[in-house]
């Protein structure tokens, strides 16, 4: 295949805006006129226009005007076979998995309705502008078959696995540990690594797991060590007192995981709402990472996330950002970050004796968007093939009109930059607070996988 | 002029759901075919289609087909003059006024560009499907004039008045209590009960008030008594412990308007998250009421108010709820509804042991949305004007479609009700919840103020 053109106002990271306290611009890299250049779907090339376009001569170029172009959006924590049950109303975590979500996520044994589900949950993720996700399916095989079925007709990339739960839960629902690990073994075979699907061990989280499948996953990732390891941890305390009195021997809930050898590259643990300052620091040593949703730990009351312990530099804990659709109650990544904003705030608020911690908390555009593009990217392991415009990345982005949303958004964004959009990385920056505080799905206009447009925002 | 009907499915409230805990749904009044008759502006019959349309034969009657109509929402608390600066970045309380709101208020000393601002304020609002608001202005009357007149040109119902401050802010923003004076008495005289137009006399907040200024408001209020009172109580720690600082012999936030006789029926206060339970008393006692503001609360990571104490039927406060625009960053109050059933839901949270007390948390869409109708008509106590659709009220409604919204609503609302729309309150209230949790501004239709239509999605 030849090689194509973008040109356009390009927006991506090339490290931690954490590490750039004061100075967070230094993270970003912003080009009012670039060129990115792509073969067989992957970058090839990236830079300022003038002097990429010069290394390719007689290229084909697609512009794309007033827009800023971002890496495509990184979700690391959703639920497939919640996509038609977000926003449940009313109950705390436990008794509303029991509500709501096992019955719906009984219906995806049937092959056609997992199969319909698994294009409307993509078409909701193209339409957010996410093009990665670490997704958890259901018990039974048949939504995880159709869910990378689906990943692989649309080319899109994507974490996944059979998500085994085999204690409180309604019968029909738990599978044996011994069924959880050969399914997962043939699913591991047919799946990970073909195309751009990647395999996740997934004990769905500690409290509905007896040993033996813990025990299961053990094995599973000692066979499969390149495998990813997706799970739950420290949601809410309700779960929290019960998991250790169904894990005896067990100190704290991550020593469950690390019991039976899961944590490490590669882990992620979804929330860590509770998380012990002992714990933080264990999982920062092992390279561990958690999953911040924050639009799900406020639907469901479950707490704040301290995001400025998480992002101390003295001990460091990787994360991913995820919507948690179904308790998270929007599939964008944009109304995730106008939570974690919020969520920031509030725990900023009440750290009057610890300015350096409370300053962590806050959710600038730098840290929003590196969290839910390259920081999620090192959050899950694949910084390696997506995140940013590196050359040699696969060719994942979105196109964002600052000025689409509500009618409010318009004059807002009017103070920051005239007519012809952003010229510094500031006021870029200060665009995509806007987009994210004040505007919301709208923004995304388009969504390109692996260099394609598969999402144009009405169909235009 | 002679009467018209609207034709169409209607929900609306005739009662307090939170006096019905267990059978919310006897709060509400659903109507699946329904006819509502205008005239004037007023209506004047509103039943079953059937029954009501034999009253008035040769009506000529608008149906509105496939959608939902409520009451218009109201919105208990919102700074005109910060319709531009709605989501700006990084501060809590004092250093956000501070850095972003004044130099933005000054601006609107400039009449144009005030009046410019008032019609984009009233246009964000009927794009939101607010009809009634209680709205901040600025220390200069220039302000206060252009908002109260585009409200006049628009039939619009406004509770707004001239926003003193004569502590705590720069220089040139402050006015003296004798000119607040003698500016108030005068904007009360060419405003108040002008067409549509309600005057509030409003001390901006404690802190920002010297005992001179707050004593002009109580001559004011005595001198005026059919006034109301709109002002902020207890929205920051910071703010709290400085406001009895600067007020000394008053000892909690509470007693400083009391002292001045600024509680009781037309009073407001925003936000009151750090109230006590004894000032949480005495408001119930006096009938004043407390505008609780979940989007800014989060924004400014102010802290959660407690709206299972509030709602407490032993010593209930009158509420309204409203947006903060601009600490708050959406006009919409579905933008609110999300936020407050978060908020609710994490105090729900940290209740577990005041089970009622966290049950009086949880933000169905009977509570939700009857507090942005009738109750916050109750709390403004315009009650005898607008709220719901009883007869001899004002005829301002909002027209919404429940599948409007990102891409993941469709499929979430076809699990409740299928094509022809919803049958029964419950199945309404189920696609309301979805409009508030998952939906968003797009859900407003139309928007209908004293029975003509002022806005239409898309301007079709």
């Amino acid at each position: 295949m030849t090689a194509h053109g973008i040109r356009g106002t390009f927006f991506d990271f090339v490290d931690d805006p954490w590490k750039h306290v004061g100075r967070e611009a230094d993270s970003a890299r912003f080009l009012v006129d670039g060129l990115l250049v792509i073969e067989d779907g992957r970058i090839i090339d990236f830079g300022i226009y003038e002097e990429t376009a010069r290394r390719h001569p007689s290229l084909a170029i697609t512009p794309i005007r007033d827009r800023l172009i971002l890496p495509g959006f990184i979700d690391g924590h959703i639920h497939f076979p919640q996509t038609r049950v977000l926003g449940a109303f009313g109950e705390q975590l436990l008794p509303w998995l029991q509500r709501w979500v096992f019955p719906e996520e009984l219906k995806y044994e049937d092959r056609d309705y997992a199969r319909d589900a698994a294009r409307r949950f993509f078409d909701n993720l193209l339409a957010a502008g996410t093009t990665t996700c670490q997704a958890f399916t259901t018990s039974a095989p048949v939504a995880t078959e159709e869910l990378f079925d689906e990943a692989g007709r649309r080319n899109m990339r994507l974490i996944a696995g059979l998500t085994g739960i085999d204690r409180l839960a309604p019968a029909e629902y738990m599978r044996s540990a011994s069924s959880f690990y050969a399914d997962s073994k043939r699913l591991i075979e047919r799946y990970h690594r073909r195309g751009r699907n990647l395999y996740a061990i997934t004990p769905r989280y500690a409290l509905g797991a007896t040993p033996e499948l813990l025990d299961a996953c053990r094995r599973l990732k000692q066979e499969h060590p390149d495998c990813w390891v997706n799970t739950h941890i420290s949601e809410d305390t309700s779960e929290v007192s019960a998991v250790v009195e169904a894990h005896p021997g067990c100190a704290d809930y991550l020593a469950i995981y690390e019991k039976y050898g899961l944590t490490g590259p590669k882990f992620t643990g979804g929330h860590g709402i509770w998380l012990s300052d002992d714990e933080f620091g264990r999982l920062a040593r092992s390279g561990s990472a958690i999953c911040f949703c924050p639009c799900s730990n406020l639907f469901l009351g479950s707490g704040l996330f301290r995001l400025g312990r998480a992002t101390d530099p003295r001990s460091r804990v990787r994360l991913s950002w995820g919507t948690d659709v179904g308790a998270g109650n929007r599939f964008s990544l944009l109304g995730v970050l106008d939570e974690a904003y919020k969520v920031g705030m509030c725990n900023a608020g009440r750290l009057h004796d610890r300015p350096e911690e409370a300053e962590r908390n806050k959710v600038s555009p730098y840290r929003g968007f590196w969290s839910v593009t390259l920081g999620g990217a090192e959050g899950l392991y694949v910084d390696d093939l997506v995140g940013n415009f590196e050359p040699g990345k696969e060719a994942d982005f979105v196109v964002l009109d600052w000025k689409a949303g509500p009618s409010s958004l318009t004059w807002r964004q009017s103070l920051i930059a005239g007519e012809e959009g952003p010229t510094t990385v500031d006021q870029a920056a200060d665009l995509l607070f806007g987009v994210m505080m004040v505007g919301d799905d709208r923004a995304v206009d388009e969504t390109w996988i692996m260099g394609k447009r598969l999402y144009r925002k009405g169909g235009k």
